[in-house]
């Protein structure tokens, strides 16, 4: 990262440098990366504020989750040839004594799987929406960015608790996909859809949880849904992030409804981590949970596929694929 | 209420209607109103929107929680002489077969304190900052409101479970209150003090608990300095009442701090209303809890009452005196 964004980053934020491989010493590995993770998180790791992770420093490399592969190793417990994963950086190769990176088996699901359903955004999903929404069946789940990694996880595991679920998303492809294809019970397209009006429809019985990713208008229109003791889970707030971020003026209507609207950090749940990714290989396996990935090609491409994060172009979870 | 008002209301929204003293039925008594409550909520009942209560009719009686002594009664149940308080209307005489009004001991506490701290606004401090801010032993609690009925409720609550509290307040006499009558370890004075500034002076360690009862901007800038975990307890939002509603733009940093925002509604708690009564009873006789009226004559001043709510000119609770 070559400096600090303002509003929307354009690319001269970033600036790409080759260095010669590293050796690696006693106790380390060497990872060459195969896939990275592009996350709209990111963009809150690279503004200059006090957050649930130390701000990215100008002049660091760009934060990211990756999975790759061990090809040169002088720690015994990292053995060559396998595939491992963990918050990382930006970059072709890494060097790690295995601290915060887990491995896994790349015979059981496609790699980027293990940065989606399998990797931080299906925890994300996961404990946000069972250990802060409490989804309870029959109860009414709402979901936006719902086309996305996070989003299409909670709808999905909402479906398995029995709920009625809906979600919201970006165009017709978008909200075909997770009705005719994940299951969905309705969809919002807020691009084209009167976002009040199609709650009505679909959301008869009110919003028992609205699982929040993207904040803005479609928070405040969830708020005027709510019912009592309604849960909203703050995990993302995605229409605000390049600008002066405006609050959702219907909060108050948490009062009537004895409401409450709760924020949560995926990384409280890292001890939790191997019995969730058990249980959605479980549901993988049974065609319950269902991934699908957007791949942007070539490390010198960061910028585009980050950009795709804002601009929605792009379905399921995102990732940049390294070439080696 | 003669019509509905449109931001701030005036006068012409009431209309002061003579009529006939009624006859009482069997099982009925009449009641001679001595204080009316005034109370912030008022403004929520004449909107026309769905809330916790039915919102009040053009046409009808004004709602108000009221006290008032029993001068006939063909109920055996209601004693003539006795006290009752309860929600009813703004009237100076009024029958009822019991239902919701509360015998209460004229010589236990003077009227108007079972309007305050020993009525509504007293367990909805209680219930508020108990149940929903779940208040630790020396963790910082920051109370907006603190010179008003509520506000100064739960900062003393909040003092006797051995928190540090901070007010925030109107004005240089309510500040000086709150800290030298009621014993607030500190009080910013909103209307002419840097908010931001004195809460990184008063609240050094963070805010673990912030019970708003006025929205807006101390709300937005409360939630800069919440701690992990916290608890905002959204009670009310009288900054707000009058006007398009502004939402907290910071409410984002929930996330990071993993904390809630959750409004309740006093009424849910009505079968603990003897326990708490008992509890803050208790707290008075003890020094511990003091309540303080303020009192506007007349009930043709119920207008220039009503306005006191919002300009605060007025300090402690308000209360209406109906002069017979």
């Amino acid at each position: 990262m070559a400096k600090r964004p303002n509003g929307l980053p354009d690319a001269s934020i970033w600036q790409l440098e080759e260095k010669p491989l590293p050796i690696i010493e006693e106790g380390e590995a060497l990872i060459q990366t195969e896939y990275i993770s592009m996350d709209p998180a990111m963009r809150g790791w690279i503004r200059d504020a006090k957050s649930y992770l130390p701000p990215v420093k100008i002049g660091d490399v760009m934060r990211a989750a990756i999975i790759g592969k061990v090809i040169a190793s002088k720690n015994p417990n990292i053995k060559v040839g396998d595939y491992y994963t963990g918050l990382s950086s930006v970059q072709q190769y890494l060097v790690t004594d295995g601290e915060g990176m887990y491995n896994v088996d790349a015979n059981l699901a496609p790699l980027p799987t293990y940065l989606s359903v399998l990797g931080m955004p299906g925890f994300t999903a996961y404990f946000g929406l069972l250990k802060i929404g409490q989804p309870k069946q029959g109860e009414t789940v709402l979901v936006s960015g719902a086309a996305g990694a996070v989003g299409s996880t909670v709808g999905q595991i909402a479906k398995i608790k029995g709920c009625h679920v809906v979600g919201v998303a970006g165009g017709k492809e978008k909200c075909d996909y997770i009705v005719n294809e994940l299951g969905f019970d309705g969809a919002i397209d807020y691009k084209n859809e009167d976002i009040k009006e199609r709650l009505n429809e679909l959301c008869p019985n009110g919003i028992d949880i609205y699982y929040d990713n993207v904040g803005g208008n479609i928070l405040n229109t969830a708020l005027t849904h709510i019912n009592r003791k309604a849960r909203i889970v703050i995990c993302g707030a995605i229409s605000q992030y390049n600008k002066k971020p405006e609050g959702p003026s219907n909060y108050y209507l948490l009062l009537a409804s004895r409401a409450k609207m709760e924020g949560f950090v995926v990384i409280d749940y890292t001890k939790d981590y191997p019995s969730a990714s058990m249980q959605m290989g479980q549901w993988m396996m049974e065609g319950k949970l269902k991934s699908k990935e957007f791949t942007v090609e070539g490390i010198e491409n960061f910028h585009d596929a980050f950009l795709r994060l804002f601009s929605g172009k792009k379905l399921g979870k995102l990732v940049l694929k390294v070439n080696s």
